[in-house]
């Protein structure tokens, strides 16, 4: 099985932040060393690591680097927060490290989501019912959160249970997490699983092949509209119009309560070259699912359903384990 | 402007079917040879020449190439009709090529599809209001009709009335049909558009940008389910959620009035590595639109509405033109 520990996702060194680079994954296993807040603020805007955690512990790790390096803090944070605008937790892990800027506080974070995925990916696992076949979308497993994994964890803790009889894999264009990252995480697990195209999804659901749709999420407002990969939108009102429960799972760092709904939720357009390289292309990042689709919200703190404006949970800082 | 007339895109020669290999565009214009029926269903197995109407046309011609070579007929027609089993063209074609086998008849063919496309285009482009920013799918352009187009026909059309502002492209996973072909055409034509993911659409409509959508069609059932394209019907349940038009442009060569319901199309499914080489994957070609989500279904024949079983006309037998 391949070593998908914590610390092989995303680890602090004295010198550097050092990462598994998942633009090369699946067909090379390679580490990418970070020298310095910028160049991990790179490695972040261009997806060496990603998933709305795992940013959030490479910032935190990239913060205690700049303090080590007597960088200026202010510039650190600034270029750090400003590598991708949609996942929150980018924000909320560099304003935890300015109230206590040590090595030891990233670590802290980093360990406390791992075990805050292990928590709801527990409680999500109850909402899986024996035999299910589970779609899901982009990656959010161990390499999206620095171990274990949101929606895949949920996957892995059902499995576990023997509750989950298949996964559909959304490749996830145009950078094909799914395809590339969920698909490895799911060989290296053992679990059965097949790669579809995004546009296969809902004919899936009309053939009676998928069972519930569970995700991550990169933003949720507080009223529970959630910014996810591009495509999650598209994959809610395919489970609405089939009445299959569509599942979020995300820690509490994603929340972001001071957006009141998704249209406080700043979408990223990335390089329309990601699309085409030829011909003009636009290439929006996420979209937003409205709360009204959303079949539960799962956190470390349980399983939230509507009016998710008083059900979900305050984010809760990241406690000493 | 690309050289876009009926006859590059395929021809009878007289020891060949000669066509323009779209497997190769856009990025090299060049002609694939077919000196026999076989070599011409290879052709349309592999999507050197693919849309319903261009495949039906090749197999014409690719039957009066083997009348011509002295094959045997049954042996071709077979070959030829399972290249691919959901296009109903393919048969259809085939039969009218029986029961009249010369290449005058395979020729007539291929002019009325064409002639087809521009009528039908014409009755569409009533269903484009001023100013629309059109979403379309695969490709149902010059290259899938053997000139001028179905859906892109009827966006052709009605660009050239001034009704449209912009169209968005579907990129049209695992075989990129929308990011090569229909972007190709769409420049050809000089008309604004840019690509999109599959999964952006959705996000499109919520953010009020896409005004109606247009696709072809493989097949159409009597009571109006349609099989087109994989990734159709989530475009559908899209464009029903955000109350948008959702418009089927085919020739009555499409209609199959012996399926009585979507579920009596075939399906086919095409080699899993066309999604993922390196994983598990699957790979249905094409997904079936229910009646109740198309807004209109148009041919050569008019705008038909629901009920569609009563207002579909007959399929028609080219006529002399």
């Amino acid at each position: 099985m391949e070593d998908l520990t914590p610390s092989r996702i995303v680890r602090l060194e004295d010198d550097a932040v050092v990462l598994l680079d998942q633009r090369r994954l699946p067909e090379e296993v390679v580490e990418l060393r970070c020298a310095s807040a910028a160049a991990v603020a790179d490695a972040i805007r261009d997806m060496a690591i990603r998933g709305a955690p795992a940013i959030g512990i490479a910032a935190a790790y990239g913060y205690a680097l700049a303090v080590a390096r007597g960088e200026d803090l202010d510039q650190a944070f600034e270029t750090l927060a400003a590598a991708r605008p949609t996942a929150v937790n980018l924000r909320w892990a560099l304003e935890e490290m300015r109230s206590e800027p040590t090595r030891e506080r990233a670590r802290e974070i980093h360990e406390d989501e791992v075990e805050r995925c292990r928590r709801m990916a527990s409680h999500a696992s109850e909402l899986v019912a024996p035999g299910s076949r589970v779609l899901t979308h982009c990656n959010a497993g161990g390499l999206a959160t620095g171990g274990y994994g949101t929606a895949l964890g949920a996957i892995r803790s059902a499995w576990e249970q023997d509750l989950v009889a298949h996964v559909w894999v959304g490749e996830t264009r145009p950078r094909l997490q799914g395809a590339r990252l969920t698909a490895w995480e799911l060989e290296a697990l053992g679990i059965p699983f097949a790669v579809i195209a995004d546009g296969a999804a809902a004919s899936l659901m009309a053939a009676g092949e998928v069972d519930c749709v569970l995700t991550g999420a990169d933003r949720i407002a507080a009223n529970g509209d959630t910014a996810n990969k591009i495509g999650t939108y598209a994959l809610a009102l395919a489970a609405t119009y089939h009445r299959l429960p569509f599942i979020v799972v995300a820690p509490t760092s994603t929340l972001d309560l001071d957006a009141e709904t998704g249209a406080d939720i700043p979408i990223e357009e990335r390089d329309a070259t990601e699309v085409s390289a030829r011909f003009p292309a636009r290439n929006p990042a996420f979209d937003v699912t409205p709360a009204a689709l959303i079949t539960a919200i799962v956190t470390e703190e349980g399983v939230h359903h509507a009016p998710y404006a008083t059900s979900l949970p305050m984010p809760t800082r990241s406690a000493r384990l």
